[in-house]
C-alpha cells in the first residue's frame, strides 16, 4: 500500500503491474502536448514523469541513454550527421556528442518544456547542449523528417515516449519511409521498442512496419531499464542492408571511463535474441 | 495509489522502490520458517510471496529457473550429481532434470510448505518431481552440506531467498567452504546474487566470500527478472579452476524447444560484465 503523498506509482494497466519510487512531487505542469511531473525521490535522484509514465531518473538513465546511442553509432562505419527525434531530456544527445566522428547532432523534440525542466532537474544530461555541433530545436519530428533532404543523415535515433499521445505518429510505415528516404544508403535508424516481455505485439509490429517501409533488416537490442515496466527494455535498429556491419565498439574507447553499461561485451550481449523473442518475431 | 485489497506490493525499503501486481490473495500461512502468501494475479498467473518478497510468478519464472540451471550445467563438462539448496518451488529441479547427463538431483529446502504450495499453485514447475533421478528432502541445507561426503557433487545450486531470515547462513565463508569441500575438483557452484544495481554491496561481498572460501574464480551472470527489484538480476558461479571451461550450450539442444530465455547466445550474453559492475568488483 503506497501512500500517494509519499510515492509516485506508475500502473501498466494492460499488464496489471505497477512500479513505484518514494519521493515528493516538486513540479507539475500541463504543456500544450503532455502532462509533465518532476519528483525528488529518496534513492533514485530526480524523476521525470510524462503522462503518468516514468521517463528518466538520475540513478538509472544511463542504461537507456547509452544503449540508444553507442550501439548504433558503433555500428555505422562513420557516423557524421545524427538526428534525434524526441530525446528532450538531452541525455541521448550528450552520449551522441561523445563520438568524435559526429559533425552535427540535431535534437527535435516537440515539447520545449521537457528540455527546460531537464536543464533544471537533470543538468548533467544537458552538459553537452552548448557543444557547437549540437542543434536543439522544438518542432514536430514527423514534419521535420518528411521535409528532410534525401540521403542527408547517417543515423536517426527515435527517443520517444510510448506509441500513444504525441508520439503515436512515430510508430508507423509512413514515418519509417520518410526516415529511410532521409538516410544515406548506409544510414542506420534506431527506435526504443518497449518491453519484449510485456509489449510483444508492439515490439513485433514496429519491426514489421520498418520492413514494410523498405528497411532490409531489423535488429533488436535488449538491455535493463529498471524504472520502465518489467525492467527489461529493447530498441530496434533498422538498416538498408540485409545484415548489419560488424560492431566496432572501439569507437567508444576514447570515452570508456564515462560509460556505466555500454562496452564491447555488453554491445554483443544486447544482440542476443532469446528464444521467446525469436518465436514472437517469426510468428504470423 | 494501489489499493491493498486489489494489489500485492513489495517495497524495497533500502532502495525506496516498489513493485506491484494486481490480484487477490488466495492463501496465507506462517510456517515454522517464514510467512508464505499466494496471489492469483490478473496478468501474471499465480504469485508466491515469502516474507513480503516476490518469489515466483507463473509468467516470468522462466528467466530465473533457466538461468540458475542451464548456464552452470552447460559449463560443467559432465554434470551427474546435482544438489539444489532451497529451490522448494521445484522449478530449478525441473530444469536440471532436463539434462540427460544428470544421474541424481537432490533438492533440500528447509520448508516443506513451499513445495506443497508449489504443487498446488505451480504444478507445471513440479512436473519432474516424480523423476526417478530426483530426491526431494526437507531439511537444513547448511547442515546437509556440512555433512556431505567430500568430492561427492558435481554442481551445487543455491536457489534461496534473500540473505535475511532462514537463508542468512547461505551467504558466508563457512557455508562456501563446506560447498567447496563437497564438490569434486571440477565441480561448480552457483548462487543467486541479487540485483547488481540495487544490491551492489551484497553482490560484491558474496563473490569476495566465495574466493575467501577457496574458490579460485567467481563469474557473474546477468539476466532479466521482472518481478524482482529493478528487474535486473544476477547469479554468481564459483569454481575451483581460475578460468571457467568454455560453455557447451549444445548440451541444451535436446530440449531447446522448452526454453524461453536460455540459448547459446543468451548464455554468452549473460557473461558480459558491464563497466559499472567491473568497477564494483574491483573496488577495495
Amino acid at each position: 500500500m503506497l501512500n500517494a503523498d509519499q510515492w509516485f506509482t506508475e500502473v501498466d494497466d494492460a499488464n496489471a503491474s505497477a512500479f513505484g519510487l518514494k519521493g515528493r512531487r516538486v513540479h507539475a505542469e500541463q504543456t500544450p502536448f503532455q502532462h509533465i511531473e518532476i519528483y525528488e525521490t529518496e534513492r533514485w535522484g530526480n524523476l521525470m514523469v510524462i503522462d503518468g509514465c516514468t521517463m528518466v531518473s538520475t540513478r538509472d538513465n544511463f542504461f537507456y541513454h547509452e544503449m540508444m546511442s553507442h550501439p548504433v553509432l558503433a555500428t555505422h562505419p562513420a557516423p557524421k550527421r545524427v538526428l534525434i527525434i524526441g530525446g528532450g531530456d538531452c541525455g541521448t544527445l550528450r552520449e551522441v556528442l561523445r563520438h568524435p566522428t559526429v559533425e552535427s547532432a540535431t535534437q527535435i523534440d516537440i515539447d520545449e518544456r521537457v528540455t527546460r525542466l531537464s536543464e533544471q532537474y537533470f543538468p548533467e544530461l544537458c552538459s553537452a547542449n552548448d557543444d557547437p555541433r549540437a542543434t536543439i530545436a522544438f518542432d514536430d519530428g514527423i514534419a521535420y523528417i518528411r521535409d528532410a533532404a534525401p540521403g542527408s543523415l547517417d543515423v536517426i535515433i527515435v527517443d520517444s515516449t510510448d506509441p500513444v499521445g504525441p508520439a503515436e505518429g512515430l510508430f508507423n510505415v509512413a514515418f519509417y519511409q520518410n526516415c529511410r528516404r532521409a538516410l544515406a544508403d548506409d544510414g542506420l535508424f534506431i527506435q526504443q521498442s518497449e518491453s519484449p516481455l510485456l509489449h510483444g505485439p508492439i515490439f513485433k509490429a514496429m519491426a514489421d512496419a520498418m520492413r514494410d517501409a523498405g528497411f532490409a533488416s531489423t535488429t533488436p537490442l535488449f538491455f535493463p531499464q529498471p524504472i520502465y515496466p518489467s525492467g527489461w527494455w529493447s530498441a530496434t535498429i533498422a538498416a538498408g542492408h540485409p545484415v548489419l556491419p560488424a560492431p566496432r565498439p572501439e569507437a567508444c574507447k576514447p570515452f570508456a571511463e564515462t560509460l556505466q553499461y555500454y562496452s564491447a561485451e555488453t554491445h554483443q550481449a544486447a544482440l542476443a535474441v532469446p528464444p521467446l523473442v525469436k518465436r514472437l518475431l517469426s510468428s504470423g
